[in-house]
């Protein structure tokens, strides 16, 4: 795997730390927004002596309280069937790929995608077929006929992301019937990443994979706690399909490694009893944030970036012809009052070499008044990050 | 894969259970001993407000930490480039086979073997060839001569679960070094599962990977606090090499599934903390329900159980002809004082078909006086199992 182009920003952001610039993360999803308060009690509440294996598939209390929560959205699962409990919504991409494909299969994926699929693809030794996707329409589902140019007798799956990082498009349910119609068609399977369906906006509404009719078979979504409540380090996601048969291959990967994390889980399921209280202000903010950097980028001479209607991630485009440079720049040779920012060239999610040359994904995980707090929930409640998870 | 030997008597054991019938579980290494109480009181102290992602390669504090621990063994290790944390030691071996093995390569694992090693090969698409040790010579190292005669040009490592699981066995220093000689003649990685390292009895030493010289390129240690501080649902592992060429590509993978769990890392780090006696009361705690299951086992016609030199396993060999009916029936049919036993039937352990037949693995976890609770660690300061974890 070649190093990504974020890491080889790394030395350069830690040079400009150490000369007493200020650099502030867009480069990556990590937000920071709290988590909700009933994941911050679970927490300070943990006591145990023993932390045993949970089950593979993850507690059956978690699985059961994850199935109430995607009934609230119209879909029914079977905790003891449909859902598999997992190490992050990564280790579930992994798990799919393997359940569904052999050594050598493809796999169809619109780029800009998120750059990791290329590692949990080598990992899986599947191959990434990319099919590109443009800023121009604000990088909408390109057309079917050029998905059927890209199959082969190796194609066995579509990997969308929905909403989309990194370009924060999110698919219409007209976009999610096609690929339906087009996976029926010739047998495809469709993971869907959906890390980040509680993330959307302007009164748009998130269509899960498991919403659309006919894909029983077919349907595979890829889910996580990650972004949701800010828990990107507990380490837990979700695998969830009706195709009973994968589930049962995607049970034995499960097994082989034994469980995910116990500690997680416990906050996990504490998480999901947030109110809509907490993902209205979360929303709010992510809206805020949004709209404050589509406004102003889009103010500057050459620059262009679509307004995102999901997760908290954009890419602009820009006046320069090499953006992995211009990004080292901004680390390097740049700063405005002692400070600068460090974002992610676009080059690191393309697969198709010489795409995204003038284009910078930017994350809106930092809040406008002090981006280098915490964004407090709850305020008065808490006192701030106690540091201890670095 | 196909279902393990355990797996297929899962069912009897919840059909026993409904019967009213209690089931004493010697077929899994789930330790029913306390962490220490450093880690106890790290969970009861834990307070954040966002879990962020940790560094791919683990928190820093916690590598310096472990680096400080190996070190009480003789082994120097810089924790900026030989340790990698990982999701349990299952994470450890998957990457470990991914970064030093291409798809179709092959692996040399001593059996009976650790079944979950044939899981991971699979989902690492290398092969696992299998080297039969016997129950006559107390499951020894078989003769390099037997090792040589399955290398082939798609051999690239050896595996070792040092002290070993399933059978107890301990490696000794002059076995070792017979496996180094033979890894550096024929340029093979030795990857050894050290999960057990603080588990040997009699006056033993362990002898680590690490300690043997002139195996910088080729040594791979799995190490996990799993089993150390009876933390299995922690998942936290780590991956040691002095092989920096390796050591950047299993980077890559650890980059590519973003962090290991910064709760259990969290913990893991205040458990190093415990001291001496926390180990000498564990060891004892072990080493006298293993004198009293050898010596009762002995006492059976036809039954020979081996002393184990670690961990906290055995292979014994009943009078019986069929181990999984025999484990089947346990469960099924026989109850003495409306209890039983789950026993792993020995075939799991082996990839050698009709191997194992007559012999059962136990695991020796459950205390002697009552071992249907935790065992207590520092008596009249817990309450006990809360019981969250399942």
């Amino acid at each position: 795997m070649p190093a990504s182009p974020i890491r080889k920003l790394v030395p350069y952001a830690e040079q400009a730390k150490k000369k007493g610039i200020k650099v502030y993360h867009l480069n990556i999803g990590q937000p920071d927004i709290e988590m909700p308060k009933e994941a911050i009690e679970a927490i300070q509440n943990l006591n145990l002596n023993i932390l045993e294996y949970s089950h593979s598939a993850g507690n059956e209390s978690y699985r059961k309280k994850l199935a109430e929560y995607y009934q609230d959205y119209g879909i029914q699962l079977d905790p003891a069937y449909n859902i598999l409990v997992t190490t992050g919504g990564s280790e579930a991409i992994t798990i799919a790929l393997m359940s569904c494909m052999d050594p050598g299969d493809e796999i169809i994926v619109p780029e800009p995608l998120y750059a990791n699929y290329n590692g949990f693809a080598i990992a899986s030794d599947v191959i990434v077929k990319p099919i590109t996707s443009g800023i121009e329409n604000g990088f909408a589902l390109p057309g079917i006929v050029a998905f059927e140019k890209l199959i082969t007798p190796k194609t066995k799956a579509i990997l969308i992301c929905n909403p989309n990082n990194p370009t924060g498009y999110l698919y219409s349910k007209t976009e999610l019937e096609a690929l339906r119609d087009l996976a029926l068609k010739h047998d495809l399977f469709i993971i869907a990443d959906e890390v980040y369906r509680d993330f959307v906006y302007d009164g748009k509404e998130h269509i899960s994979l498991l919403n659309i009719a006919g894909l029983e078979k077919h349907a595979i979504v890829i889910d996580s706690v990650s972004k949701r409540f800010s828990m990107c380090g507990a380490r837990i996601g979700t695998l969830i399909s009706y195709n009973k048969e994968f589930m049962l291959i995607a049970l034995k990967f499960a097994q082989a490694r034994l469980s995910p994390p116990s500690l997680g889980q416990l906050v996990a399921e504490s998480a999901l009893r947030a109110d809509d209280a907490y993902f209205n202000e979360v929303n709010r903010e992510y809206l805020s944030r949004r709209n404050l950097m589509v406004a102003l980028l889009n103010q500057i001479d050459g620059v262009y970036c679509p307004t995102p209607g999901g997760a908290f991630y954009t890419i602009a485009r820009l006046p320069i012809d090499d953006c992995d440079k211009f990004c080292q720049w901004l680390l390097e040779s740049f700063s405005y009052h002692n400070e600068t920012v460090m974002l992610a060239p676009a080059t690191g999610f393309y697969s198709t070499k010489g795409l995204g040359k003038n284009e910078v994904r930017i994350a809106y995980v930092l809040n406008q008044t002090d981006p280098d707090s915490c964004y407090k929930m709850h305020s008065g409640s808490l006192e701030g990050l106690s540091g201890k998870t670095n």
